[in-house]
């Protein structure tokens, strides 16, 4: 029997680093597990092996945290996505917390339970129908005796501060990321305001997940901070954050990009970039720090690696990396052995190799731009026009409930 | 007990399309079990379920070709690169045809064992030494029943026609690929000339793998291709390139550009990439199709795809992938579901979200440009000297050969 | 003798449009008659032919105004800048008078006088010497009765207030514009209050001219009109922005970015960027509409082109111009005649011809970031150090005086 | 009256430079005076002052040649091209005459008479009526007294062959220029051959202008100069390059650009760029070195810069530019006169200022690429059904001949 693990908030209020792993549905989706468009998690009883793998990886990166497995694994979101296999979301998420525990038990990380944002919510269900959705996800969760509860990629804060009330039932601590960037929330709440009410309701580690890139979602996270601070309140902070540079998002994220979700690979961070992003995370006072949608092994070992002096350790998988690039000097080719240099490799500006492709796109589709002053155009009217059909009823659901 | 397997060249002499996997020494790197700058496989020993689920997925992804992971592993390198756990390669190379072997057995691919440049043909030893390195790795193949014999990154077409002569005396076929473009080997010689070379001495299949983009790659191999047929010869074609996009290399390829290889994240290929890569390699008459370098399980589903008609099937993982984004239909945004069609990925010019990098870099080190015509400048001095020394050096060991 | 012209702000308070020249400092440099560094318009004297035909083209281009070539043209600049010939203020600023009158004559254009700000403001001379420096080149615009007094290039607009001060006396017009973008003044002070002083200082128009690209220029003009509007004021608005796009700057404008002065060809706008300012300008209110350095004449005939509906006629320079390119109708080959048709003009991309350059630069010196809170740690320790005693030089010579 | 200037021959053969202007038409038409899609030369005789000041600043620059602005002034292209003033070639041919002598009568210039391609070649008339042509504009030149003939823009050797068989009964001496790259004229005769037969027609002069970059075209000069030295024969070599970056281009050049003609500035090249091209020029053996399309006066100017040490002086113009930057020395801010040095400006890589814009385009239309191997499918099937049917009209024109 392994020996008690500190706890996650213990851990944060002993002021150590926690790491995050990084997202599972991009990177199971390029290893060919996870079905883009519909993004769920089957894999966790379909193929065991190929989720293990994937959390081992993390862990051997030097991530504190296994989240087990459980994206858009409620009953309403498979239902919707029509998977031949007609799994349960008990079964996925019982089949998740296994893999997370099994393999959180070869190291030294915690395992969560998570959840996030359902299409009952977004289908105007009232706020009994869409908790009871979290209520089924939590019992797994308290059965399988995960460590704390984590929310991820909520757009409307009203959404999770429903989603904290029902974890939170549990007595374990809950962590809420919401998927928004400095604009706030889908309904153009803020930043501050959405920490200061998810902590109201009872999150212990606030922050945000996913849709922008590292240094966007730094800030959001910043703004979260005083936010919560000014209201003469107490959290910690969490971010995890795309691995895709995303300068040109409007409030949306990475989702109204064009070349979302196929052909975002000349986005992808370097491992270089990730010690910049944990750096900055790190000075702004965030201590649970990991990622999301993009993320490799590769990537939160640079998040290890950078912040190692402060942890007092390098994790396991830095027996297979030379720091900044140090075991290029085993290279056959001379000018390669030269760049075993932390210098060189802060200071490059990789080239994308396509001379026909633009730095930056126009987001499209129906985000909101520039301060939630206006609505985006968008091109085919019939999607808007959907939209609005979509807006009228949940102003009309909200206005009967 | 499996049923025999139609072998390699009974697939290719029927017309049929080998599907070939991808490059697992950057993928494992990624994944946190490589180290960049030795490159050596110890993980087959150390980490076999690392090594195992890759090939599971790239099988998964359509692979018809478990090639063991033996890249680099011969002794005269894994000496050099002063490992810590003194492994030998005959057990690095018997625990890669092992690993190779089990899940080649899970579906319809061959194994191969694999053999590539060693340090002793570039530090000038002799041809009866050079081919002694082969020959070691050469009884491992034997004694594990490999099904067929692969030579991957070659420089020299001279090195590459000792490794044939050591392997055909197998007396199984023999895949011989050079990583040149079309400007040819390392001293020049045409990709037409070593093509032919490599026949004469023994090699049923010929082509190019890793160093250059894919249609780089299959440029070079249609010159073999002319080459040999010129030549009144036959063979079959291969091809294994990069998974990045390599425009502005020189002829030593991506190992020049300032990005190797720590910072090619932006020339990553899409998966759309690789459709029309797979199309073009087809057309040219080359039925062995893969991956090298930068290749991930989905790069290689995509090319199972582009090819499904012309095999017949679809590849398993194809159950994770809607063709063309059609999976898309299921997204909750009506303007990604609009993304759900083959123009919109056929089309798509990809953002890099970094507008202070260039589109192309300028190619640094030892390299050959312009139809070998003049020597590029190497920055430093010191390297250039060492180089000189190094050549002085072969010229004279092959004097006095 | 010609009949009166309709002044200044009888056609700006009649709603119609005015048409702004361009920049004489940039374009008469490409043409060899202005020295980049010192700036200075010796040319009037010197070159009187150059500059007659820059006003004429300008004129012809559909210009309103011909501001007189006086930029720099103040005696504490002249000094400074050790110009051999040894040519007074008043000299130059004569010249300069004649010249656009000469021209003005031959249409329907308005003669300005223009002031800029002037090295004894920032070496902290006192109210009353700066003044007195606006008092001498006033008495030129007097004396040649230029129709109305025009501030342009004013970093401070403390000094720009002075300015307004002295050339009211006149009892002419006078505009003021600042080189200023939506962050302030070089003090941090909003352009709102920037509009608000020079309004009370007693300038019947406001703007912005210089420094930034067109759409940022019209944002914050667009300030300056919320901000007048708000105190209850009124005034009529004016915009000149550069010819370059200019997304990377920061508060100080193009100065700071590394191309200025030399390489900032790829940055020039197209005829069509120049159609989508006009009508932003027009729509937001602004009246008076020309353009800084950068233009060309044919910039600003596209300007005249965007709103020839609004104005009722097109300029003189239309006849040699296709509206949205249709002279192209009569090109020899028929892919070029096919781009003969707004749509294809008003879409287009252009490339940069250049790969190894990138979209955006960062800018270098002094300037200040994200909301005036942070300064720019510039590169060369010297020039801040430069920099900072001026500061404190400045500070001290405000507290004593 | 002025004494007798050495010839464009004594010159070149006595190793001088001669440097020739930028292109009138693209600079004319910036400034309002020549319509793009004609492109016709009526301001010699409706603006002179425009034509005549342009002269001036060429030859401020250091141009040596003023060549008269008569670019398709041939009476076939001025009927075609329907303008309204009637003026006949003889008119307009003898204005720019005139007015080319006028300015070079100030400096040390030489009047050059200039023909181009004509309409009656593209449609297959013969070669006597097309010979008429050149022959009515040799008569105007004949008795203006020009110094020499100048041939420039033929995209056919045959019909150049023509020209300078019609222009050489003048006695005086013939430059001719091709608008062709490396790739050869318009049938796919190589740079090399084309120079050979304009030699033999009786040029003493060979070279090419327009189309392409400085780099490019001076590439296919060389290719001209080894071609006429193969084969045992003598010239002068002449280089007259567009100042916009073609890296893109096929055979055809920057026409089938889809920036062409209106949205070329992100491709305009700096004046560092042409110090480059000046150097590079000079050392492939090229002494006559001028511009076209694009050269303003400041890039003739840094030609004559960077040629001053082997000319032994220096341009007018360089009173009002410091060399490489440094009268930035006097610049107010510090870190501007940081950037007055060499090595700042030959080294910066500047931004496009363009974000969502590529580097590079696709040509379209109808051009060769490749090694005129195989036709690039035209997107609008009617252009090259129209192409065709001109392609079998000049087959049967030809035969029938």
């Amino acid at each position: 029997m392994a020996p008690t693990k500190k706890g996650i908030l213990e851990r944060l209020n002993a002021g150590e680093i926690v790491i995050g792993d990084g997202g599972f549905v991009f990177a199971l989706e390029k290893r060919g597990y996870v079905k883009a468009g519909p993004w769920t998690p089957e894999a966790t009883v379909t193929h065991p092996e190929a989720v293990r793998q994937l959390h081992r990886e993390f862990l051997r990166a030097g991530a504190n945290v296994m989240q087990a497995f459980t994206f858009y694994a409620s009953d309403d979101k498979l239902e919707n996505r029509g998977q031949t296999l007609k799994l349960t979301g008990a079964q996925i998420n019982e089949a998740a917390c296994d893999l997370a525990r099994e393999v959180a038990n070869e190291g030294d990380a915690l395992v969560a339970g998570g959840v996030c944002q359902t299409p009952s919510y977004l289908s105007c269900k009232s706020e009994p129908e869409v908790k009871a959705i979290f209520k089924k996800q939590l019992d797994v969760f308290i059965k399988k005796k995960v460590l704390f509860m984590c929310l991820q990629y909520f757009e409307h804060v009203e959404e999770a501060e429903w989603a904290v009330q029902v974890l939170k039932t549990s007595g374990k601590p809950v962590a809420a990321s919401l998927c928004i960037g400095p604009e706030g929330d889908m309904h153009g709440v803020s930043p501050a305001e959405c920490a200061v009410r998810l902590v109201k309701a009872g999150a212990q580690i606030v922050g945000v997940n996913c849709h922008f890139d590292p240094m966007t979602c730094v800030k959001a996270v910043k703004m979260m901070k005083e936010g919560v601070e000014k209201a003469g309140l107490k959290a910690q902070y969490m971010v995890q954050p795309l691995a895709y540079h995303t300068p040109d998002c409007n409030c949306q994220g990475f989702i109204d990009l064009p070349e979302f979700p196929f052909a975002l690979e000349p986005r992808i961070l370097t491992r270089w970039d990730m010690h910049q992003y944990a750096r900055e995370a790190y000075n702004a006072g965030i201590r649970y720090i990991g990622g999301c949608c993009g993320y490799e092994p590769y990537h939160i070992r640079a998040v290890a690696e950078e912040l190692a002096k402060e942890r007092g350790f390098l994790p396991a998988a830095s027996e297979k990396h030379g720091l900044w690039g140090s075991a290029l000097e085993m290279h056959t080719k001379p000018w390669v052995r030269a760049r075993a240099r932390r210098d060189y490799w802060e200071n490059i500006r990789p080239a994308s190799g396509r001379p026909q492709c633009p730095s930056l796109s126009t987001p499209e589709g129906w985000g909101v731009t520039k301060g939630h002053s206006e609505l985006v155009q968008h091109k085919e009217a019939t999607s808007a026009q959907e939209m609005n059909r979509v807006l009228e009823m949940q102003k009309k659901a909200k206005s009967s409930a």
